[in-house]
């Protein structure tokens, strides 16, 4: 692998999701792979769950990591041929060949802006570094994809799946704040790889891209979509179309054990209790929630193990 | 050791004295004890001995160390049963039991509020932790407790004592902002635990909890009380009847070399000269302030020994 | 070495100078030096380079390394025998002391005020470091001065000098907010060093202290100075003699691709584009500012080995 900022950089999926559950089961087997490199974790959005993670997954390959809050630093400036005399005090192409000089493997975080649809769309962010560093980009969550959350994701299905091609359902949620589509993007473009029967349900307007979920259906009766899933996927994004607008706070989709039956519930976290969904669903047995967690660190590093092997 | 976030957690605690000051003659000797292991630092709130300690402690025993400033994250919620459509964005319930997925041991550091004393004494957040964590807990200083820095201050008391059993005598100090009561609470009860002769010294409204204080004796008069004292420690702290409250600024409780004669002087440091203690007290040579900070390392490490050696 | 506030503390620059290329070509040979020894990075102000390329260095000579932003913590006290009733929690007296307890070796970033001249030249946060902690001090960047960009800088021009004898040029540019001396003055000091053909250029009024600059000759006329340049150092500083001051921000004194000709290119960076510099010269290939990035890994490097072999 040389890079991992979209799913594509995957080469063969079925064969990473084994390799990350072979890791999983001992997670120091490759502890020198990473001897004498270093990974930089580069901020500029808060994380809990994905920095801890990855983190971890880097020390268990034995690599060195350095991590950095750019707001700790100053304002970087992304538009060519400016004239640098207001906020920002460095040039991405300055920043990105700098940090290559100090890291193996650099990898970013940059939330979208939710407000210039075509600026997130271009991912001016993450694209700049990997236009501009000289070394391999990971991406941590971008404007508008989460593939290290989508792996682990597929991870968790393929590891409590029962049955030979499962029923995934992707159900829209409730939110009281406009969030990214980042994390839908990415789970449904995985989900469009695996051997599943997938589908999503949300109210009209919440239709993501077209060109990333392309033919899968897409179902506004949630009762209809979540019948005899096997999986739900539940997640908030606001709008697409409407471009980073709330267009519906309906309590009605929130998930509820009853919706859910016997399916097993999904979800990245952080997750708001009682309006994304009913505390009696993560208080359950059928919450895959913590697994899922968990499987960020394989993920991770089945990532970087890949990325390593081919420095 | 099963966890550390209270006193009572050692079982024996001359033992664990003696093997912390063994410790610190070789702090290395136990270099590989944590391989493979990692300690995760959570901070509500900031510092500087207790971090860097704590982490210094971790590397000497071989553990990877994780820190998190959990304000570089997101508001945890706390409430059991609340609808989180406000400014939580998750709920402790996942975060405790995510991060114990990337954790073998978590550290935890939150303050009181000082304004709410019944939750304050609930320990909600660090309470929290050990409901929901799957993983042991340290208490980094919590709302009411701080037995790290009274095992530090324990170890202290033994490499400096010259009798079998010193007169230790805890004296308030002025402070121009409310402090909690974390620190006197527990030396307060270490000192019930050491064979000393322990008395408190404080102005009248500046008791503290009867059921940590119990049957130690109480002076109001500092100048009686410090006699033939051979370790004086200094600290201030805001009224615990009246919770949180500054009920006098009365420069007379300030240490001086004249009150302290040829007592050794103790304080957790930070500390506010000329305000606390006078200069000449700190600049003097019966200032084991310096000691205790570096008993804060072995301190930290023979607890995270104790708890290795049980994971 | 016993520490590195100022150039001065290298004894032997062009041994020096040649060891840091040694350890370039090889920079774990000596990954045992640092073993079972810790550094302790503090900043006081914002930093990117000298964070990472140090925290690497030191990686590189198998030191631990910890990292304290010390707005995370609480505002330091510098001033002897003050009442600390106000805004300080802490005196540096302690917190020198203190740090001195948990590491080997304290790296210190603190920029000046700009405004009160007499207080930035006495360095009195370095130098209060300096005076209290106990263990070796190295300067990240202070009030005057930042000798490891201008160590950085010297290997820089012994890499690629082509003549015995180098012509190199410290050219001033303008920019849009005040900014120290220090890296004016640590060149001018380090170039005085080295067997080149020094000068300086800048508006009038922008004279750095002429106590730096000695003897060295100073053009007021860019292009004349600009004539037959090997090395054109470039970078923007803010008035010594009136004090902090902006007095001029005439375009006319930006670096151009014409004004270069044939010289090589250098700045510390952060560089603002079209500002101090046209991209024309940072796009071109007479630019050496990624490699002076990356000598900042080896000057510090340098720097902690000859340190670590007099511990």
């Amino acid at each position: 692998m040389k890079k991992y900022t979209e799913i594509k950089d995957i080469s063969n999926l079925s064969e990473t999701i084994k390799e990350a559950i072979s890791l999983k089961k001992n997670p120091h087997e490759f502890e020198t792979l990473g001897k004498h490199k270093t990974i930089l974790l580069l901020f500029f959005n808060s994380s809990l769950r994905t920095r801890l993670s990855t983190e971890k997954a880097a020390r268990n390959l034995g690599l060195e990591v350095m991590i950095l809050n750019v707001n700790d630093a100053w304002n970087l400036e992304f538009e060519d041929g400016t004239i640098m005399n207001a906020n920002t005090s460095e040039h991405i192409k300055e920043a990105a060949g700098v940090l290559s000089q100090y890291a193996d493997i650099i990898a970013v975080r940059a939330f979208p802006s939710l407000t210039d649809k075509e600026k997130d769309q271009s991912e001016w962010v993450l694209s700049s570094f990997e236009k501009y560093a000289t070394v391999p980009i990971i991406n941590m969550e971008s404007a508008m994809a989460h593939p290290l959350q989508a792996l682990a994701d597929a991870i968790t299905i393929s590891e409590f799946a029962n049955t030979p091609k499962p029923k995934v359902v992707l159900s829209w949620a409730p939110h009281p704040k406009a969030l990214p589509q980042a994390v839908a993007n990415s789970f449904v473009e995985m989900m469009q790889l695996l051997d599943v029967d997938f589908s999503i349900t949300h109210p009209e307007g919440y239709e993501l891209d077209p060109e990333i979920t392309k033919k899968t259906s897409i179902n506004y009766n949630q009762e209809e979509a979540l019948q005899d899933a096997d999986f739900v996927y539940v997640k908030n994004w606001s709008s697409y179309s409407d471009y980073g607008k709330i267009l519906s706070q309906d309590k009605h989709w929130m998930m509820t054990q009853k919706k859910l039956g016997t399916a097993k519930f999904m979800h990245c976290l952080p997750v708001r209790r009682n309006v994304v969904v009913e505390d009696a669903v993560l208080d359950g047995t059928n919450s895959l929630v913590l697994q899922q967690a968990n499987n960020r660190t394989f993920a991770a590093q089945v990532v970087l193990k890949q990325i390593l092997e081919e420095l």
